[in-house]
C-alpha cells in the first residue's frame, strides 16, 4: 500500500493502474477511521481492482466556529487499518497541496445545501462539493463510495455528479452502528461515558417512527415526529436541532410518509453534534 | 466528421479515440462561427489528433434581459466550416440534453466573476464555469481552446482548472480581427452598416493607449484611460460601460501600467454590446 501526499503522485499511480486495465474506486474520508469507513473500503475492494482512500480534513467544509482544529486525526492508525483491507493507495495531502492561497472556486447546489445540515452549518456543503469535485478530477475514479450516515451529503453528491456529468458511479453504503444502535461517527470519541450511554436514544427515536409506520400503519408525518420528539424529551441532555420526515430527491418535508421517505435527525449532546437517519422501506 | 447530439455518443467517440492513443482537444463554442473560432479550431487541429468542437448556446450564461433568444444560430453553415478544418466531432446537444429540469449545480469563482463583464452581466460567469465544467467532464480533453477576445472568461477558466484540479491544459488563442481592427464577434452581425463603420474605434482606443506607452513611455493608468475615453467621445453612438487597465491574475485595476497589464473595454454601440482588450507587452 502506497501512502501518497502529492496530487501528481496520485495521478501517476492511477495512470499506471489504468494501463493495467484496473477499475478505480475512490473512498473519500476525513480519516479517524471507524467501522463505518471500513465498510465503505471493503465494498470498494470487492467492486474495484484499484482502491484509493483519501484522508483529508477539509477546512472549507467547517464553519468558523466548528471543530476543524480539534477534529480527530490519526493518520498512522488509519493507514494500519487500510493496509489490512488491502487498499492500494492512501492519498493524504496537506491543506497547501489541496488549496492554492486565496482559492475561490466553488461547486455548489444552493437548493439542497441551505436546508437541514446546511441551516446549522452554512457553507458546509459548498466545501464538501468543492473538495469532492477536486478529488474526482484528481483521481478520476469509476466508482466513489459514500455512507448513508451522511444522507444529505450523499444526495447532494449524487446530484452534483448527475448535473456536472461526472462519469462516476456513486455508491451509497449502509450506516454501520454500534451494538447499542448508535451510528458510527468520528465525533463519538468526543462523548463522555455518560453521554455515550445516552446517545443510542437518537437511533431509538428513529426506530420508534419506523415501528409506528410498520406495526400501526401511521403515515401522518406530524404525528410520527411528535412521538419521536416526545421520546427524546426523556433525555434532557439531548437538544434536537431538527427531526423531520423528508423526500429523498428534494429534501422537502413530507406530510405523509411512505417508502422512500427519509427520517433525519440532528442533535447536540453536550458539546457534540450528532446526526442520524433512517430510510423507510 | 461526426455530428453528435447526445452525451453518451460523445463519450463513446472519445473512448474510441483514446483506445487509438489519440490526444483529445476541445473547442467549446456557441456556434455562429467566425474567423476567431476557426483560428481556435485550427490551433486545436495542429496540436491534437482528435478534435471536438462543441456548439451550444448555453442559456445559463445569459441574463434574463440578454440576447439568448436572438443569439445567432447557424448549425449547418457551422458544420460546413468545421468539416473543411477536418474536425473529428461536432457536439451539438439540445438544452434538454445538457440540463436536467431544475438543474441547480453551479461552479463559480465569486471574486473574479463580479467585476467588469460580471458587473454588467450578473450570473454570466457562473453559467460559463458550469457549462465548461460539464463539457470537461463529458469530453475529458487533454487540451481546451479559448480566445483572448473573452479575456476575463479565459482567466476565469484557467483559475477554475487550476483550483478544481482538472487535468486539462487551457490554451489561449489571440484575438482575430477584421482588417478595420474590429475584433471578430458573433454579435457583429447585429451592427447596422453605420455602426459597423464606427465599431473599429473601439480597438483604436486601445491602440492609442498602447502607442502612448510605447512611444511616450507614459505609465500612469489614469492618464492613459482618460486619453482613450477622450478619443471615444468623438463617437457619441459609443457608450462606454468600462475601460480600464487591470492586472491579469486578479483583474484588479492598476495605477501604473507595464508588461502583463490588460486594457479592457466594453461598450454599447446602438443595441449591440461589444468587448475588446489588449495585453501590454
Amino acid at each position: 500500500m502506497k501512502v501518497l501526499v502529492t496530487i501528481q503522485a496520485v495521478r501517476e499511480a492511477v495512470r499506471e493502474a489504468r494501463k493495467q486495465g484496473r477499475v478505480v474506486g475512490l473512498v473519500p474520508t476525513m480519516g479517524a477511521l471507524h467501522q463505518g469507513h471500513l465498510s465503505l473500503v471493503q465494498q470498494a475492494c470487492r467492486e474495484c481492482s484499484f482502491v484509493i482512500v483519501s484522508i483529508f480534513v477539509n477546512p472549507t467544509q467547517f464553519g468558523p466556529r466548528e471543530d476543524f482544529a480539534v477534529y480527530p486525526r490519526s493518520l498512522s492508525a488509519d493507514c494500519e487499518l487500510l493496509k489490512r483491507e488491502q487498499v492500494d493507495v492512501v492519498f493524504a495531502p496537506s491543506v497547501e497541496e489541496m488549496y492554492v492561497p486565496k482559492a475561490d472556486t466553488w461547486v455548489e447546489i444552493p437548493s439542497l445545501s441551505r436546508v437541514w445540515e446546511g441551516r446549522f452549518r452554512p457553507g458546509h456543503f459548498r466545501g464538501v462539493c468543492t473538495i469532492v469535485a477536486k478529488l474526482f478530477n484528481i483521481v478520476q475514479p469509476d466508482f466513489a463510495y459514500f455512507g448513508w450516515k451522511d444522507a444529505q451529503q450523499l444526495i447532494i453528491i449524487r446530484k452534483m455528479v448527475e448535473e456536472l456529468n461526472y462519469p462516476i458511479v456513486i455508491v451509497g453504503c449502509p450506516t454501520v452502528r454500534e451494538k447499542s444502535g448508535l451510528a458510527c461517527s468520528s465525533r463519538n470519541v468526543f462523548l463522555s461515558p455518560k453521554e455515550r450511554a445516552i446517545a443510542p436514544a437518537i437511533y431509538q427515536s428513529l426506530k420508534i417512527i419506523q415501528d409506528m409506520v410498520k406495526s400501526k400503519g401511521i403515515t401522518q408525518a406530524k404525528k410520527l415526529i411528535l412521538a419521536a420528539r416526545k421520546f427524546l424529551k426523556n433525555y434532557p441532555q439531548i437538544k434536537i436541532q431538527y427531526l423531520a420526515a423528508i423526500e429523498l430527491q428534494t429534501l422537502r418535508p413530507v406530510k405523509k410518509v411512505g417508502p422512500g421517505v427519509l427520517i433525519v435527525v440532528a442533535v447536540k449532546l453536550g458539546k457534540v453534534r450528532l446526526i442520524d437517519n433512517l430510510l423507510l422501506t
